[in-house]
């Protein structure tokens, strides 16, 4: 693709000084000052790299004032973060919708409907009674197991696996290899000292506007749906167990675990490699430190948890503070033997 | 697929009081009480939902004496909760082994066999000389490289992949996406700062009733195999490395690492994100915490290990909730020395 | 593939004492001593093994005097261990290479073009304007996005997805399940609670000799690239954030997280399961111990960092160790408490 410098001010509503028909091919970092790539400077950190850029034109705020020469187009928009968030929406778009059709071989079974502006890739397979949205791209090699629906424009990536009976949402986006529904873990420990397998019959509901990232596994729930709700963002490599429920807006970062039936509420931050046990509660807008483990319900919203065995982030501080002066603590108590044992002699 | 009440009753031993020409179509909740499905009550706490229920049938206890009229029609046997997980046995059966036959395009090598009601779903791949048993469940884009054999009955579940030589045991049950057979992590370090790739020969071997977690990485080992036991059960996540040995009915929670070399005894139980260095042994019926890195080999078996450097649980115990009051230790400190001092000066 | 004794003699540049006829068809661990197998003693630690054995030939050094009988016939090098290499690296490449050729149906879109020596497995996948070098290896179920680049002799194993736009170098070893080039993790967050999506246009950049491991996920930068540079080292089950960059020859473990924007010095180590926060730099040759936690820039050279929020290794085992005797800390406490208690007292 190819626009003018003009083209892309008037998109964005911005005014052009410089050369207007300056050609922009890609959109690029202020850093690197490529030739026909466009780029924004919104922190002042940053100036001094667009006096060497070679770009085509960059997004500047209304009150920017050059010190040197500029050989970039300058585009002057209110706020140029947030133009420049827009361009990469669009041409985000513009990508996304690119595929389309089927490309063969792909699979599908019995009494399946899909709707119009599918994309359907080489070796995808959807199987029987499934009902698939409109504008849904199913990248190559996504399994789709019977009875699966699909809700409209949402893009399922190169090897998903959506097991039979769930229920994903409209506008989600499923990163490459991740897996929805797999049987949860639960086995019956026998007298022999041998486990028996409970079979995990239920499913997985992701609500609209998730999304789920690369190699990421959600459980099915034993019975009834483990439930992913509205807006929830999931990272790489997160584990969510049978029967959790995640509510509204909650972030979760890679490698988090979450155990079967815990129910994780709204507008949460869940840190990197995080972990949670089983068949608690966590408040809403509850932030966890990254490698925090939790152990208990979170009863009172709005709190930040911090550490193994995790606790009130200031307390946290103020002992991981006082455990790395932990030799000068032993010191301390060491010199009061000592001056304990000559006041004792001294008497 | 749907079923009478009485039907139900006849399968499980169990006596009706109530309406035995009730359609049951699905299992569900007691909780949830919907129309035409069949739920338990095994525990007094859940009593309530029964007088609101819209179930067809709810499996009771000979000693449930109902407070106010119930809609669904009850089955009276000895156990609820067993006589309900016979039930998720049978129709788990009717699922899975409703796949059969093979969907096509499926690959297949040469020299490959393949016994009696096999499901080759679409987009598989069999290499060559492998031996495959009867009744074995192979999902679509399950990778089975050359040499491979799997045991009778076992289910492989969509996008498996399982390298060349491997030996999967019978009424074994892997996840989606799990990886049997990688080549394990071994590099030697060149005095260039380079790293030379030491080349991984070996395989993996899964025993019988083994079930491997969805995503989860089993790596071959360098010479000879890593070996899961008979009865083992592991989580989704979980990565394996190169040589360890897993023995019979080890249960390992999600996103635990084990190192190369490592021998993990009997019925052990390691619960999520623990990990253990490589090289050593533990002990059977060792239990390790959540998070726990193990880095010494446990030589008494039935012991509890906890914490970041893990130690006997008790005294993890211990140990944290003194951690816990380290402010108040140090604020004693204080004390002591400014009551020192002013011992020392009142002399 | 049979060799005799003799054929692998002459290969490592050894010597054969005993029947230089004997037949190899396999290569195996000394304390295995199979028949038909080739074994090597490096170790004293293993010489009784060599009294045992049915091997076919075991490599010796020049200095080993044997104090038994024994039954294969030896090989004598320089260095065993190295020589044993070498044979494993001869024979990996004879497997390796044995793939080669078109397995039906793979899937190749326009404009692309493939090496000679090639492999592309059944159901693999190779998208739009793509430039693959020879001897790529690309294995059933890979799949391959628009305008990606490979270099010659990569071996990309079953199921490994790579995104468009990014360049994989030579001689790489992708294995299976790994995802490259999947969205980063960006999301803006509203007023409303909700979060909108940050567009990610970028790529990820593997240069020559890198390794991925089953199931790892690199994400593509915002903008411009994630970089792996040359004979980096990565495990199974790590997760690479958008924009990392990790410098030269650095060995990554399994399960560990690096997240957005952080820099990677070359030759360090990372053990497992280890966790670093975004946007800081890790100077060259820093060694993480497995399970650390990294919040801060790490800006000298060659340390060793340890812990849950990480300090230098040293400090780390003295406060470890401080910490395992709270107890004993805490009743000395007491104890001074109690002898303050009578001074004052007896005064």
């Amino acid at each position: 693709m190819e626009f003018s410098v003009k083209q892309i001010a008037e998109l964005i509503g911005g005014k052009v000084e410089g050369n207007e028909n300056g050609k922009v091919t890609d959109l690029g970092k202020i850093e690197e000052g490529k030739p026909n790539t466009l780029s924004f400077l919104a922190n002042d950190k940053y100036e001094n790299h667009i006096y060497t850029s070679d770009a085509a034109a960059i997004i500047v705020g209304q009150e920017f004032q050059p010190k040197q020469e500029i050989k970039p187009a300058l585009i002057r928009v209110e706020n140029p973060y947030s133009s420049f968030t827009v361009l990469l929406e669009e041409y985000n778009k513009i990508i996304s919708y690119a595929k389309n059709g089927i490309e063969e071989p792909a699979f599908i079974g019995q009494d399946s409907k899909v709707g119009e502006g599918i994309y359907r890739g080489a070796f995808s397979y959807i199987g029987n009674n499934c009902i698939i949205g409109k504008n849904v791209k199913i990248y190559p090699h996504v399994y789709i197991g019977d009875n699966v629906e699909v809700g409209d424009n949402t893009i399922i990536f190169a090897g998903v696996k959506i097991y039979e009976n769930c229920k994903i949402g409209s506008n989600c986006n499923l990163q490459a290899g991740a897996v929805i529904g797999s049987d949860g873990f639960g086995f019956a420990p026998q007298l022999d000292g041998t486990y028996k397998t409970i079979p995990q019959l239920g499913n997985v509901v992701l609500e609209d506007n998730v999304s789920i990232g690369a190699n990421t596994t959600i459980d099915c729930a034993t019975l009834g749906s483990t439930i992913i709700r509205k807006g929830v963002k999931i990272d790489n490599l997160v584990q969510i167990a049978h029967n959790v429920e995640i509510d509204q807006n909650t972030v979760i970062a890679a490698q988090t675990g979450i155990s079967g039936s815990t129910k994780v509420g709204k507008n949460c931050i869940l840190a990197g490699q995080v972990g949670i046990v089983g068949h608690i509660n966590i408040a809403d807008k509850t932030t966890i430190s990254a490698k925090a483990g939790i152990s208990k319900s979170i009863k009172t919203p709005e709190t930040i948890q911090s550490g193994l065995v995790a606790m009130d982030h200031r307390k946290f501080l103020k002992i991981n503070s006082i455990q790395r002066n932990l030799p000068d603590l032993l010191e301390r108590v060491k010199t009061l033997e000592e001056k304990i044992i000559n006041l004792s002699s001294d008497k």
